[in-house]
Order: C-alpha cells, then sequence, then structure tokens
C-alpha cells in the first residue's frame, strides 16, 4: 500500500514530494485512496468540497467514527505529514478485521484535499469548506503563483466548482474524528514514547511584510542616497528570532518575493511573510507585535513604506477533554505503552474539525523533528505502534 | 523619434521596460532602429552576434567614427538607459546635416543586444562576444529563468546562433567609440553641469552566496533545534552595507531565491547575489573580503553550509586618454558648457570596447541619480544638451 503511493508526486532531484492540489499528482494520489477503499469493499465517495470518504456500514446512519488525514503536501515535502494518517487508517482496519471486531457504529476514512495550502497560499480548503470556515466567494478569490484560480484549477480536474460551499449535514453523520499524524517536533523523542495524544493546537498566523523602497541602480546610487527596503527586511528577519526567543514563541520568515529581483537593482519590494505560533494567545501577541513595532522602526530609518497584513489567523484549538480523555483510557489500558499528552505549533484538518464535531488527534515519533522535508522520517516500529494505537481507539469507539 | 521607441516593452502596472533580449519587444527595437536608419539613407547591417550597425558612407574604409549604446533593459527599467544614446546618435547626425558638415571619415551607429543581461544573467552580451571577451562555448551555456538557452532564443527570434563569435575584422574598422548615457548617479546635479565625460568604469563584481540550512516545519520545529538559513542571509544583508560605508565602496543585495519559500517552511536554501564596485581594486577586494569573512562566522553558528561563487568581474577600466581629452578640448571650445570628468560604478558595451579601440564616454546629467526604475528621468533640456554635445564630438572627429 505504502509502496504504490511513495513515487506518486516525488520530486526527482530533490527527493521531495510536491503534491500539489488539483495537478495530476493530486489526482494519482485520490486515484490510489479510491483503489484502496473498493478493493476494502468500502464505498467511495467524493463530497463537493473534494474530499474523499470511504465508508464501512451505512453513511446515514449518524453517529460515524471518522479517521485519516490528507494526501498533499508542502513544496519538496516529507513522505508521512498526511499520507501516514490515511496509510494508517487504511492498516488499523485491516487489523481490526483481522481482529474479527465487529462494528457497532459507521467508520470512515477521509482523505481531505489541499490541507497544505501550498497551491492556493490558504490550509486546510477542504475541511475549511465543509466547515463552513471559509466561504465560497473567498474561496472562489484564491489563485495560485500562475494564475489560475480555485474554480478554474478544479473544473480542469474535473471537479464541479459551482458545487462548493458549507456541508452541515456531513458534519452531522460524525460522532467522533480522530486524525493520525507523524509528530512535527521532537517532544515523543524526548519523552521515548512512541505515541502521543494531541492537546491543543498553538494559536498561530501569517502576516505579510511588504517594505517598499525606491528601484534604483546598484552600481552607482551612493549609499546615502538609497533607499533599500532588503535593508529592513533584514533587520526584521534578525528581530524576529530575537523577540521569538524572549517570547518563548515560534517566528519565523520562509518566504519572500523581491520586485525587480535583479542582481545589479536595488529592490522597489521585498516582500516577506511572518509565520508565528506560540502556546498561548498573549505570547503570540507580544511577538508579533514587538517584531512590526522594530519593522517600523526600521523602515522609518530607511525611508521605507511598511505595510503589514494580517493573512490568516487560527485561534488556540483545545481538542474535547472527554474524545481526548477516553483515548487516554482506551490506549492507557495497553501496558506496553505510555501516550504522553502534548501540544502542538502546527494546524491540521482536525483543527478545523474540532469546532463541529468532537475531535482527537494521535501523534507518531518523529526521531529527527523533521518536517515539511524530504528528511522527515518517522521509524518503522513506531508505524507500526501507530497504526494498532488507531486500531485500538477506532475498536474502542466504534466496536462497543 | 523618442514617440515611436516609448511604449514598445513598457509594463502597463509599473510603467517600467521590460525589453529582454531576444524577446518580441527586443525585435519591436530593433525594427525601429532599422527604420530610423533607412529613413535617414543609412545602410543597415546584423553583425553576427546580433548587434545592428547603420552606417554613413564606407564601413571597410577604415578609422569609423561610431557612438550608439543599446534598447534593451532591466526588469522595470528606465526610459533612457541605453535608449538615450541611441535617439541621441540619430539626432546628432540630423544637427550635423543641418550644420552642412562633410564627413571625412565613415559614420556608425550601433544598438550593441543583451547590454543589461536581464535575461540571461550576464551584462553585455553583444559587445562581449564582439571584441572576443565571451567565449562562443560559455555563450551557448547561458540560460534564462525558464531554461531556454541563449542559442534557442536567438533561434526562436531569427538570428543563427551559429554565427556568433568575435570579429575582429569589425573592430578593426573603428577608429573611435563614443557612448553617450544617461548619468546613473548625481555627480552632474551636484556639480550643476548638463555633461560629464567619463575617466573610469570602476571594477565591479557579482557574488552568490549560497546559505544551506535544513528545511522543517516553522510551526513546530523548536528554535534551537533550526539550521535557518535566512538569518544568516540577513546578517550577511547588513555586513554588506556596513563594510560598504566603512570602505567607500557600494555593496547591494537585489536578488534573491529561496528554497522551498513556502510561508510555514524554514528554508534548506537562500541564494542571495552581492553586486559590489568601488572606485579602485583595492576597496573593491577590501569590502568583498570582509563581507564574505563575516557572512561565514554567521553561517558556522546557525550551523550553515555557505558557499561564494565569483559569478563575474570586470577589472577597473580606464578610457583612452587621448580621446578623452580630445573630447574635453572639442566640448571645451564651447562657451557655455563646462564638462567635468567623472568615473562611474556602472558597466558599459564602451568598457567592453575600450580593451580593442579608442573609446570615450558622454554622460547627461540625471536630476534624481534614479536609474533601472521607472522614476529614471533627464530633462528635456539635458537631453538637448547631450545632443548637442555628441554632434560637436561626432564633426570634431569626423569631420575634420
Amino acid at each position: 500500500m505504502w509502496r504504490d503511493l511513495a513515487p506518486v508526486g516525488r520530486h526527482p532531484d530533490t527527493g521531495g514530494y510536491r503534491r500539489f492540489a488539483w495537478t495530476p499528482a493530486d489526482a494519482d494520489c485520490r486515484a490510489w485512496f479510491k483503489e484502496q477503499a473498493e478493493s476494502r469493499g468500502l464505498a467511495h465517495e467524493l463530497d463537493r468540497n473534494g474530499n474523499q470518504w470511504a465508508w464501512l456500514g451505512d453513511p446515514h446512519a449518524g453517529e460515524a467514527v471518522v479517521t485519516g488525514s490528507h494526501l498533499d503536501s508542502v513544496p519538496d515535502g516529507g513522505a508521512f505529514d498526511g499520507p501516514l494518517g490515511v496509510v494508517s487508517s487504511f492498516a488499523a482496519l485491516d487489523e481490526l478485521r483481522a481482529r474479527g471486531a465487529e462494528f457497532t457504529r459507521p467508520l470512515a476514512i477521509v482523505n481531505f484535499g489541499d490541507e497544505e495550502g501550498a497551491r492556493f497560499g490558504l490550509a486546510c480548503v477542504g475541511s475549511r469548506l465543509t466547515a463552513g470556515q471559509l466561504s465560497r466567494e473567498k474561496a472562489y478569490e484564491l489563485t495560485d503563483a500562475d494564475g489560475i484560480t480555485l474554480p478554474q484549477a478544479m473544473e480542469r480536474a474535473g471537479h464541479d466548482p459551482e458545487r462548493i460551499g458549507p456541508d452541515p449535514e456531513r458534519l452531522a453523520r460524525i460522532g467522533a474524528f480522530v486524525e493520525l499524524h507523524v509528530e512535527q517536533g521532537r517532544a515523543l523523542d524526548l519523552s521515548g514514547d512512541r505515541i502521543g495524544i494531541a492537546s491543543a493546537i498553538w494559536p498561530h498566523g501569517r502576516w505579510r511584510f511588504d517594505f517598499r523602497g525606491e528601484a534604483n541602480h546598484a552600481g552607482t546610487t551612493r549609499l546615502t542616497d538609497r533607499r533599500d527596503p532588503m535593508l529592513s527586511y533584514a533587520e526584521t528577519v534578525l528581530a524576529a528570532r530575537r523577540e521569538a526567543e524572549l517570547a518563548g514563541a515560534l517566528a519565523t520568515f520562509g518566504k519572500i518575493s523581491v520586485e525587480p529581483n535583479g542582481v545589479n537593482a536595488i529592490p522597489s519590494l521585498v516582500r516577506g511573510w511572518l509565520d508565528s505560533r506560540a502556546a498561548d494567545q498573549e505570547s503570540l501577541d507580544t511577538t508579533v507585535t514587538a517584531i512590526e513595532k522594530a519593522a517600523r522602526e526600521y523602515a522609518e530609518r530607511h525611508g521605507i513604506d511598511l505595510t503589514v497584513v494580517r493573512e490568516s489567523f487560527t485561534p488556540v484549538v483545545e481538542f474535547e477533554h472527554a474524545l481526548r480523555d477516553e483515548l487516554g483510557r482506551i490506549l492507557g489500558a495497553r501496558t506496553d505503552l505510555t501516550a504522553p499528552v502534548l501540544g502542538t505549533g502546527a494546524g491540521h484538518d482536525a483543527g478545523i474539525l474540532s469546532g463541529s464535531v468532537p475531535t482527537a488527534m494521535l501523534f507518531v515519533r518523529n526521531p529527527t523533528g523533521v518536517s515539511h522535508s524530504p528528511a522527515e522520517h518517522a521509524a518503522e516500529d513506531d508505524c507500526v505502534a501507530g497504526v494498532l494505537a488507531l486500531a485500538d481507539v477506532l475498536e474502542g469507539l466504534a466496536c462497543k
């Protein structure tokens, strides 16, 4: 199962994955999902927002137990972020069938579309649309780097964009959603555990800093006559690191766009994107406010116009305590396993769904903490432990 | 004449010019040049390297006086850099004919191809090839951002790339080359003069700094676990400014490329290009050595691998003193004009040709010093003064 999926969308130079929403690589992942569903006798369904569902039992019976994750990737992403959750879901079902488990509730495995937002710049588009957290109008405005809009991309991939929108009826069928995911940090590695249970997703957001100066010839303009926005950008990058350290938060400038981006031209515009996250809202506010204040001071000193736009923001997501505790009880019955409860800085479809249905997450140990990179890894033993833990959880929830 | 050329390759959003080598906008500029030549009864000739020549008199008589510049542009460049020299050449010929001047030497107006190097990354490709300063093999390796090679681009534009190479026979016909150019600085503005004569082109070069770290998730990777190359890049940008100030040189990071360039990804690679220039070789060496040393220290501190590649380098170009002094004498005979002698940090085709033929340059005042930008400007009065000065120089050289 893993072997069939491994080569899809893998870039030969970097070894990283480029599975972007509504591209041919995405279509190949979707075909793989449908095949996995049908080979297990599950009813395959594509919802109005392009999420795939594989049903065991009657989808309309209600109180369904749903598991799954996503198959798309960031640019040059790793093999595990997303696919591990989907593959483990099918493997956990196989395990439960081998155990002879009898299901008293419907079970579904889901592949949420466009989780990473690598193409259109907004994460979790499939789950956001379904949960009504992204309006149809806003979704229609999403545009990729080539100027192709989301509805155009859907249409080219054979999906009718007219259909997209909130899907409360579908959410109402779900009794519990559990997403398994490779850990994107080293908490489990440091504590020596294979599996963890999520407590909360940190509040996080993206801010765009536009530093506008004056384009000029790099070989002839005196330093004192320059309005070079690259200098203010550089100072802001360093301020972000400093402020994040002070507040115990995270702050990263990982994306930049420069105009005209010529070797012998002082830039007219340097656009940098800040990603910032913290364990609580106050630390996040403190960090971002301090970075913006520093940036404004630098910009003023160099004669640069600065605008800061908050492009997205997600408040803290506390996963439902009852479901989280139930997972703790189920996994606590195992003598060979302790599963600590831990927070995460990463956004997930589970975070989006948690506003509408009881939701929980399981993490599988990541020995290096590296993610969103070809070097992302999880040991085979830990992946197997993840499948067994997920099987236990699904059995506990859907077979009692 | 100026009016016909003004709209070609102008971008509607920025108001800047995008006349890149061997593109349709370049072809339009070339068609304009041919028309200007033919409407004046000049013999139009396209040389093996794609430079255009308009001849008055017998090209093979030798000791020709040549003037001209280039019509291509940097990304979002201004209207004057290049075109002012070509337009002024035709206008100066018109002026000389109105004066009833009699030519004793052949005169040519030239449009050198691909001066800015905006598309293939190397400046002065047309003149370098002609002067034997760029080999055919190296030229064949030049590739644009879309992966199109220079010979492919030439072929698509209808020019036979098989023909390119050194052209000593053509250079041997030239007795003197004079290029008029808008000043790319404020020296004339500060001295209060309309016209200047070039003394030298500063030594200058381009260095590529590759900072390699480790791609990782921006939302989950602890600050202490990061190897973020953006930090070392930012520190190096600031070091470049500091070192340039100390040495009285120029240093600019105007171009950057980031991988994977995702908002929520710590970059694996930040590639920045340094452009540095100084009045003398020693100051330039001091500046670049200090920047590289600082970059290596920063890189080491953050666990970043740094490689620095010198992509191009041009030593100081001293224009021929005899020709420069003759220009001074010719313009010195005018009572309404003083023309100071000044250096420049910008490279020019005249700098390339100066290794093979006696070469000089005239600068026209730029009131803001802004260049390589849509805001680049020269006052109409100053442009007229430039045409008259060039006419005087051509008359003095070709009609005595």
